[in-house]
């Protein structure tokens, strides 16, 4: 449970409003279930704030967060009709990011991410979101698709008050270093090791 | 990444296909934010799924999930008017059970957690959802104002296909025991160690 107190008041010249203010670098990682959807559930969060949220999917998957995207779809569409809440913005980059019109025909997914990551600092640069979810950013960066040293740079630079959230397995240590939150997702019991498979509703 | 492949098919005469639709028990503790969030990052694919949903918060707080909440009532009512996803019935321990009229005078917080569970019994014994999110329910078990075996028991005993949540710090090794998924949200780094304070849109 927050304590809502600090242990550490730093000597940063900023005031307390400032402080809580300050946007965030956030990292989900570690090898247990719970990254995305902890991503997802703090975007709920930012729903109703009024934040604009954009979320983009860095691995290709047919199942994966279809009932996310669904409701957050849902909650995009309550925000048109009725002003609640704030829109959101869904690029997946299996389906080719949604910004491109023509259809890949090479499932060419290192120059599909890289396309991704310059359309995130486009919308970094131009603060066109408040809330960001990377999701599964990890990979692309730790399979050497994507430059670390421009991501941190982009991060650091970006302007106003936009958190970002990254989710993925085995961060590198660079942007733990560069992130204000990182959580770990670790396994104590798994189905899987039980022999049971996957199921909607709790994998997708 | 899932594989979607268990390490072991178990002896155990189920299908595939029963097992992959077996109802779990998930526990999410850990000292590092995620628990909740990843909680009801889940019961955005449950509601996707059609799946009714009740989540009953143990703890009592004015700010604590006040996003979430107001997301899964604005999920509710589009359920409500579409049909699309799934009900959802929320409960708040601190202003009183929503299903008992009269105003308590005191805040007697036991008396309040046990009244929650009771009901959380009457409900999965009738089946009255799908998926249960017990936010912070290990906190009351800790404190002993509910009993760890009545729960396991009712746990244990429910029928059908209904999916249960626990979130809260230092769970039960007897409960941990008993699950199917167990999660623990392990701190790398939190930005209150830097000495910032809690905001809105992240922590509610």
């Amino acid at each position: 449970m927050p304590q809502g107190k600090p242990p550490v008041v730093p000597d940063d010249g900023l005031t307390t409003r400032q402080r809580r203010h300050r946007p965030l670098v956030i990292v989900h990682t570690g090898d247990m279930k719970g990254k995305s959807t902890a991503a997802f559930g703090l975007a709920l969060r930012a729903w109703h704030q009024g934040w604009p949220i954009v979320v983009y999917q860095f691995v290709k998957s047919a199942r994966w967060r279809t009932g996310e995207e669904a409701a957050f779809r849902a909650l995009a569409r309550l925000h048109a009709s009725t002003g609640e809440g704030a829109p959101v913005t869904w690029h997946k980059m299996g389906e080719g990011w949604s910004w491109i019109q023509r259809r890949r025909d090479a499932a060419d997914h290192a120059a599909d991410a890289r396309e991704g990551w310059e359309q995130v600092k486009r919308d970094l640069a131009a603060q066109r979101y408040r809330f960001y979810v990377l999701d599964e950013f990890t990979y692309p960066l730790r399979w050497g698709w994507i430059g670390l040293d421009d991501v941190l740079a982009a991060l650091a630079r970006r302007p106003g008050h936009q958190h970002v959230v990254i989710t993925g397995r085995q961060a590198d240590p660079r942007l733990v270093a560069a992130a204000d939150l990182v959580t770990e997702m670790t396994k104590i019991k798994h189905p899987m090791d039980a022999g049971q498979k996957g199921q909607g509703g709790i994998e997708w």
